[in-house]
């Protein structure tokens, strides 16, 4: 969808709206919005994004997601600005029929974003549903193979990222967004399910790219991409516990369990090389 | 190229004609030959492995590749079966104009090799050259983010991937291959060049599937796909220093000083979790 700046109401308004498509007359369980839904993504001051944010669980996005959860028995993951106190989080919010089920703070911040939010303090959580094992990431946290390794290796069946791409330097236009390829090959070495939901429009002259997509375990998209300007919803009919079924190669690969911690030790924790240049 | 299996001879004669086209007649400087180039892959004993196998430096490979990295002034990576006393190694190694520069060992072993090769035990180094910082991992190590992560954050500039690449079930036949999504969201999401160089051929029943390419540090081939089934050279004419160079992705993101080293810590590592069905 293409949330507005500032618009806090007709955003959320705009959300119900979909969802009740999703939900309520194609039957969806599982729903991701996008990074940032209820607030717009650019902001001119640390100001306006607080303005926008909400708390977790009595906020205005809050309850009428919560309320959607419960009428249509689904589980929603949405982009929110997040206030707690006076710190601002760029979250990704879970809610289900019984509540809110969870939340997860953007980790690794792009651009501007750090003028204005804590990067995210809560890890890569995996939240436990009827459904399956969800976990989530939030945009750029997918440029770090970190981000769904820990996922994966937490047991997650789905990684579901409420995102807000923006056109990459470089990005060949005959080709789908490099954004894509990132979410095909996460899937595929992991073994896990994603979903990524993304923005379109442009907003104070930033544009973003659209095409969200749904791609299996396997790494091929099943869903998607959607249209690079348009607002669409993508649909996907899946079995999650195919992730871990699946997982098995060979008699001899199981790629989580043939990770190889002796070598990996002190190359990729808090004594891993600065990252140079 | 289509090495045969066991005919060590063989094998290293047609290395010799492709690298002397490669370097003698193209002008390449940095060859990179696929993995078991001297043995052949699809081993019935590690008996027979052994017999293929060579002392890296003082075997008929060696010998020969060294001698053409003199000749030429050139640097090549090669895949090689590895002997070190009675141990086996799937090996990548590369030589200059001054003889051995390094040893890899493929870390991650897939399927049968688990019967006749040892784990690699040196780590994923990064050799020093006047063409600029080289690495190194084989085939399956690239279904590990953490491989080519951990080359990118001592500073390598290009990651050489000898590899014999099988068929993947679920590939979409209508779309490039996982294994070339893999390199291009590596090579994306660090920064650095990839060389991958694969056999052709079918061996023992066993079907390889080609389709060498050469990425940018943007993530986007510059060199192939190679054909599927035909022995095919690939050339790119590239700046290694552009990994470097453009790293800088706007004023707050360089992609491996934002690595979130208190997030990962222990996700990741020797006390990461098992990697859970």
């Amino acid at each position: 969808m293409e949330p507005r700046i500032g618009d806090v109401q007709g955003n959320i308004e705009k959300s119900i709206a979909k969802i009740e498509e999703a939900a309520g007359v194609q039957g969806a369980r599982l729903i991701v919005l996008p990074e940032l839904t209820n607030s717009g993504y650019v902001f001119k001051s640390r100001e306006e994004a607080f303005a926008c944010a909400e708390v977790v669980g009595s906020g205005p996005a809050s309850i009428a997601w919560m309320k959607l959860c419960r009428d249509y028995n689904c589980w929603i993951v949405a982009g929110m600005a997040e206030r707690e106190g006076d710190r601002l989080f760029n979250a990704a919010v879970c809610f289900g029929p019984n509540g809110h089920v969870g939340t997860f703070r953007k980790i690794h911040l792009w651009n501007q974003e750090n003028l204005f939010f804590e990067p995210g303090n809560l890890g890569f959580p995996v939240w436990h549903t009827p459904l399956g094992r969800l976990a989530c990431c939030i945009c750029y946290d997918l440029w770090f193979p970190e981000s769904l390794r820990i996922a994966a290796l937490q047991g997650a069946d789905i990684v579901c990222i409420p995102t807000n791409w923006v056109p990459i330097p470089g990005q060949d236009p005959n080709r789908e967004t490099m954004a894509n390829i990132l979410c095909m090959a996460a899937a595929h070495s992991n073994s896990v399910f994603i979903a990524a939901a993304d923005r379109v429009g442009t907003e104070r002259g930033q544009p973003f790219i659209g095409q969200s997509l749904i791609v299996s375990y396997t790494g091929w998209p099943i869903g998607g991409p959607a249209s690079f300007d348009q607002e669409e919803i993508v649909y996907a009919d899946l079995n999650l516990a195919d992730a871990r079924r699946k997982r098995n190669w060979n008699e001899y690969n199981q790629p989580l369990r043939d990770r190889r911690h002796d070598v990996y030790d002190k190359m990729l924790g808090s004594q891993s090389p600065p990252g140079w240049h």
